[in-house]
């Protein structure tokens, strides 16, 4: 006969009725916490080790040498907070309504976690709702006219009343213009946050933080006591494009963080939108620019719902996200525009046939497909997108082989 | 021995220091005259007698089963005006300082002759220089706003000293505001009219008419002695663009003259290009539509250059015109965009060259093309639109068999 193990020990007298992490989410929170260690070294350290706690359980000798990490690199991630110190700051958070969303978990944002440097921590405040995956960021620069601030809020309001997500930076001029006509006028809206959501910025944007925590969620890939820094406006903005399935451009100069968004988001395959203004205002050369490059010149909210039904439409988002509730979307087997040979869309299988063996007059497809004109136009770009058809001229297509 | 043939007939006294127009011009000014006889059926006539002299000989009957010709039109033609009458309504004209410039003939535009619905003629007053080939028309609304207006002159002046000839249709609004800052700024301009040349309209731009007769040219296909009528400004509209090397269209309504014209170009592969506004303008709506069509959205001045510095790298263009002088180009020997095969200029020769026999990423041909990207890039389009090569992706070209 063995003796029976020894009860576990009991917690801290401090923790009592304190929430409970377990030691993978609180290996994640430590293994963030190192500097050096972005999303993308993160998920080269678990592909080689397995997960968040083994890499924290191997030493540096072993550490140094995995493909990205040298000498300086394993010591810090030797060295990363313990436990217990992990804890602290994660039940600090967690009496300001902090929480954090661990990728490849069912809360994590869906669409988020498809990208390849998807926060592997989102620290959050609020809820993010399944009908949130449907979300378009609206951004633009802190010194809006009143044209852009009006715009800003006119697309915010037009899209909140069509059931869409406004996603924004709670920044000045345009950013806070959306989130506040999202809120006026009943809509959801998510505000991602450069530094951590204990300190937000700007300081006079701390009510309109709060109406955001209750209509929607304040997300921050930074720990909930990091104050913002210069380099991370431009890494949160790829979360703001990231979130959403398009970013729309208000108001913004040549060379602005919503310039980035606008980068990201063509990055990562989402659609850019941006608002023209006259050639004298500076603040549109940005707009401007995007345009020049690609970019959908919109006139109004219904120029981005159009193109939102035409992704529904070809099946490339859900009409209904309610009915995704709960399902964990994991990076590797995430739906994505560019995925080789996925399911056509019934929209997509329709033009697909119309185009038939040979080369194929786009207005002969117009004409065969019984679809209204732009539906066709539209999928004929997305199964180019796809490689599943070759455009061989402006007005002729074939299926690629 | 038989008698010498008798002297010719003098010519009637008051036509004694006239000018005199041979028949082949009298005929085509006869043909041209006949309700019903466009450009293209003119062009089937010519294919089926001969030329104008010729259809005008034939006999009702005759003419009846032509294609195109029915019974009514065979009597019409038949009713045409006489010679005497041609030669009084062209020498009525000469008084004024209005000639015929005839179709086929070196006076007349090079690059409208190209159109398959050329005019056969069209009447001058003033002179269309070689420089004229390389033409931009600025066209917009009678109802612009300051805004327009402002924009409309600095393009036009930009056109004039960059030697560039300023197209419109000396209209109210934009089209004036474009003839007076190019003639301001000291640079050539054409009028092109929908009325004759002897029916100024409207009548309080006849002091700007005669400035634009002395700097360019007023020209018109309607003869000129007919009013203006509501069905002759779309038809003048295809000679607005025709004339040019693109379009720019700066203030229009969705349903608007410069929307016809912009269409017109775009049919004839000519650049459209649309200068952006507030949404909140209805004079910007068409510019907008326009540029979500693919019209290029203009800043300034230098948008427009640039793409006829490409045109000119791509050898579309000459950027030397005065080399041209005096060569007549025929519709059928016209150089085309569109032709088959047509010799490379050197710009395209070294990006044909670096994409090589297989599928090339765009980004290495901007690095192997030893040329700015914009070139590059300028060039692809040019090459795909040529057939000469298609792209496989967003990325990847590859030539064409």
């Amino acid at each position: 006969m063995i003796d029976p193990p020894p009860p576990p020990p009991s917690p801290p007298i401090e923790a009592v009725n304190a929430p409970v992490f377990s030691s993978a989410l609180l290996a994640e929170v430590r293994l963030a916490s190192v500097r050096g260690v972005g999303p993308l070294l993160r998920r080269r350290l678990i592909e080689a080790f397995g997960d968040a706690e083994r890499v924290l359980r191997t030493s540096p000798q072993e550490l140094t040498g995995a493909p990205g990490v040298g000498p300086k690199l394993a010591q810090a991630i030797g060295a990363a907070p313990d436990e217990a110190t992990a804890r602290g700051e994660l039940r600090q958070a967690a009496t300001a309504g902090i929480r954090p969303l661990v990728l490849g978990t069912p809360e994590y944002p869906p669409r988020l976690a498809q990208l390849g440097d998807a926060p592997p921590v989102l620290y959050c405040r609020g809820q993010v709702a399944p009908t949130d995956t449907r979300a378009i960021a609206i951004v633009g620069t802190r010194r809006a006219s009143r044209y852009g601030l009006r715009y800003a809020g006119e697309l915010a309001a037009g899209l909140a009343r069509a059931g869409v997500t406004v996603v924004s930076g709670l920044a000045r001029g345009i950013d806070a213009a959306a989130h506040r006509a999202c809120l006026e006028a009943g809509g959801r809206t998510l505000a991602i946050m450069a530094g951590g959501l204990l300190k937000i910025y700007p300081p006079e944007h701390a009510e309109l933080a709060e109406a955001v925590a209750r209509r929607g969620a304040l997300l921050a890939e930074s720990p909930p006591r990091m104050p913002p820094m210069s380099g991370s406006f431009p890494q949160r903005n790829r979360i703001i494009s990231g979130v959403s399935l398009g970013v729309v451009v208000v108001e913004a100069a040549r060379r602005s963080g919503a310039m980035i968004t606008a980068r990201h988001a063509a990055e990562q395959d989402r659609d850019v939108f941006a608002l023209p203004g006259v050639i004298d205002n500076p603040q549109a050369a940005g707009c401007h620019q995007l345009i020049q490059e690609g970019a959908k010149l919109i006139t109004g909210v219904d120029d981005i719902l159009a193109e939102l039904e035409t992704l529904e439409a070809c099946g490339v988002i859900d009409p209904r996200p309610n009915a995704a509730v709960g399902v964990p979307v994991a990076p590797d087997s995430a739906p994505s525009r560019s995925a080789a040979l996925p399911p056509l869309s019934e929209v997509e299988q329709r033009v697909w046939e119309a185009i038939g063996v040979g080369p194929t007059a786009i207005d002969t497809l117009i004409d065969s497909a019984g679809l209204p004109a732009h539906k066709v136009l539209a999928t004929v770009s997305l199964l180019e997108l796809a490689g599943r058809i070759e455009r061989l001229s402006g007005v002729m297509v074939a299926r690629r082989s």
